[in-house]
């Protein structure tokens, strides 16, 4: 009888032999990883025929034959529904897919010809690509493994500027209360609800960087006291030896334990499960949403970016490397919805990315990590038109926004470094949302989405 | 400075000395989970005032000096939602609190005076009681664990009754394909879906033994393959060896190891890390809803209960008893919503419920499991008048249904054993549903609550 090697055997194998690699796929809500995961998927699957992909060598080569759909390593983890992402854009009008939650994964069997056709194996090889996708909101979470629940408490500044009104009621709750006081299960519930209800309010106000990430996605832990902490104000004026000393049921005792079940079972299981098994990683970043929200949600997301970008430095002394020891290889950075601006602007786009992320970029640089920072449009919503203005070809934008109106546009120009006050002051940019391009057979249209796939994979499809 | 016990080895104490007690809640859908806990709470947090609980002893002898909500022990278990159910109570008109998903918990710490005060501890004692509640789907899932996927196929019938009608549609895609062919994953998807509208149209048409129990509550699994597989058709007429030699990416092979996987990382790890430590268990049953079904329903809900039951049954040769080595030492078994029949008709009710069980009740007291049946009302819907009938006095319910009709009502006999076909072509059954009473201060009315809390609690009251 037929012996079949073992699962996990035949992966170890075909890794071994450069055929198999795990692409992750991330950034914050709204960054546009649904529309990017769908584009990618969609385009290897017709890599033969309609797509176009010429920036990607194996594709301009004609090489690259089309990738299936197989089953996924991990049964226990959502698939990436591509078909109802695919499904939302044939809708008529076109609709973007709904945004996933959690994490998901695909796997894709890619078919193609190598450059030169090797002694065994024929003249067509086989790229296994597990795709990933994760909200990066998790990673905002890492920073707070280097955290106790006392320090962690005096690093949540949420009493100046927006933040502190929308989370004033959480405050009002919050105040005069004593770290050594027992506070019964119900209030404790309330007091951990309205600092919730201050994250999600603060999300919508458009910030990013919030911790705890999993509050804001509890799924199925919903109502679990793990989920019921919060930071507890003024314990810098509370003796170090008296807090230690509380009994299990006071306050501070009570939430410290919860931060650290947040910690171990929380934070670490994603890392230890999932992130340090990746081998490449695209982090997408909305730029232009950001520039469009003003100064204060722009600050904001470069807050977020560095400390999400943590999760990347495999500086020897970091955090990460010390706990989980991944092994990203490779990372792509890429500022989304590149056609919601004209064409010219794409250059100041990546620039200002860069300029976002040159602390964090630099470290990654000094730590020998294999980094690209692009723009690109997974998914086309607009086409770049000119238009005669003053007597000057003026580029602009063509395209329908969600409320069904067809309409030309030029948005502005993107700085191509931080935006000083002065941009501010002249708030000339407008960002309207566009609802996806009605999709012309089977082709799918993109901008620099092959740039992305030749820095993440080509190197495989040699 | 103070050293306090690690929380597991206080525990272990508290138990030891009989302190503390694991009592869980279970039934299928509907049966009232949510109304039973969320009174049972508020009934020993009123002990010593409010609530009436003459039925037990601790309650009568003004023993029972209240209880308290404490931190749970498993901080990654969702909370029991005490308060929301409460608010739905409290509101105008009251409504019935939402049905709990999953598994959630809470932990009384229950004061009381013990009937004879000891040598240590003063004159008060405490009870740490956890309360669990789960959903009774879960347990028709302990079967399958005696199962193969060949054999779990053949045993699923599908092709009968009006459950054909239901899952026509993935009859109908299942049909005519091959165990040794590869199904591309997309479509294995959308079958499976197919098969998981089938119980879904079950359920909601009343059927209650269905399998696998997580295809209906998916919560996060939603779209993971593991909740992807379906009976394969025919199985019997495929040889064994053959079958066995399949390669990994043939359909039998597929659905075999998502099979496995559901039995090995979904149904085991309920048992093994919830159920076998509860202590005491109620289930919950809607004797009256089925009986109001019909005649199909009605045999679903008895088939159902066997299997259901299964998970108590001790016996030395059980699957049960050989994997998880669970150690109830009590069971409850309650037809509950007995406020929507006549007073006179509760102890027919019982009757009913004991003779729907027979089967599983006699396996029990054969293994030696201290079981009670009983009818109650968690919370009360209707007051029980009479009124004036061809000069004999008659009783009915007097109640508001859910469109806010006040009606006086007689729903008809219950029959005392299993109703044979002259009860069903007589259609004598009427069982309209009520809207909860409004609370009259602290008193949440019931009927017997108290018997079942003397049952399950009452002996470490004293």
């Amino acid at each position: 009888m037929r012996q079949p090697l073992t699962r996990e055997l035949t992966d170890l194998l075909e890794r071994g032999r450069d055929r198999q690699l795990r692409l992750a796929v991330t950034g914050l809500s709204r960054s546009g990883k649904t529309a990017f995961l769908t584009s990618l998927v969609h385009q290897l699957r017709h890599a033969g025929l309609a797509a176009r992909l010429d920036l990607l060598p194996a594709a301009r080569e004609g090489r690259l034959l089309g990738a299936r759909r197989v089953e996924q390593q991990d049964l226990g983890v959502p698939r990436f529904p591509y078909d109802r992402a695919m499904a939302a854009l044939d809708d008529s009008p076109p609709r973007w897919p709904e945004p996933t939650r959690g994490i998901s994964e695909l796997r894709l069997v890619i078919r193609y010809r190598p450059r030169r056709p090797g002694w065994v194996g024929g003249d067509t090889r086989r790229l296994t690509l597990d795709l990933f996708d994760y909200p990066g909101e998790w990673l905002l979470d890492l920073p707070l493994l280097g955290h106790d629940f006392a320090s962690w408490s005096r690093a949540q500044v949420l009493d100046r500027g927006e933040r502190a009104t929308l989370f004033a009621d959480w405050r009002q709750a919050v105040a005069g209360l004593d770290p050594a006081e027992t506070v019964e299960e119900g209030r404790l519930a309330e007091i951990a609800e309205r600092y919730a209800e201050g994250l999600r309010a603060a999300r919508e106000a458009g910030f990013a960087d919030l911790q705890p990430g999993r509050f804001l996605l509890p799924g199925e832990l919903e109502g679990a006291p793990v989920l019921q902490f919060f930071p507890l104000p003024g314990l810098e004026r509370v003796d170090q030896a008296r807090l230690a000393g509380l009994p299990p049921e006071s306050l501070y005792a009570t939430l410290a334990r919860r931060f650290r079940h947040y910690q171990q079972h929380i934070v670490k299981p994603f890392y230890r499960e999932h992130f340090r098994r990746f081998d490449r990683q695209i982090v997408l970043v909305d730029v232009l949403g950001a520039l469009d929200a003003g100064p204060e949600r722009f600050e904001d997301l470069s807050r977020a970016l560095s400390r999400l970008m943590q999760s990347f430095d495999y500086g020897r002394r970091s955090l990460l490397s010390r706990l989980f020891a991944p092994r990203i290889e490779r990372l792509a950075i890429a500022a989304t919805k590149a056609d919601h601006v004209t064409p010219e602007q794409h250059e100041p786009l990546t620039g200002l990315l860069e300029a976002l992320l040159a602390e964090p970029l630099q470290d990654l640089r000094f730590a020998d990590v294999p980094v690209r920072a692009l723009s690109l449009a997974s998914i086309r919503a607009t086409e770049a038109r000119e238009v005669d203005h003053q007597g000057r070809r003026q580029p602009v934008l063509r395209g329908t926004t969600l409320d069904g109106e067809t309409t030309l546009l030029f948005p502005g120009e993107v700085p191509a470094r931080l935006p000083d006050a002065d941009f501010w002051t002249r708030q000339g940019f407008e960002f309207p949302a566009f609802r996806p391009l009605p999709r012309d057979g089977d082709t799918l249209p993109h901008i620099r989405l092959d740039v992305a796939l030749d820095w993440l994979i080509g190197d495989k499809l040699t």
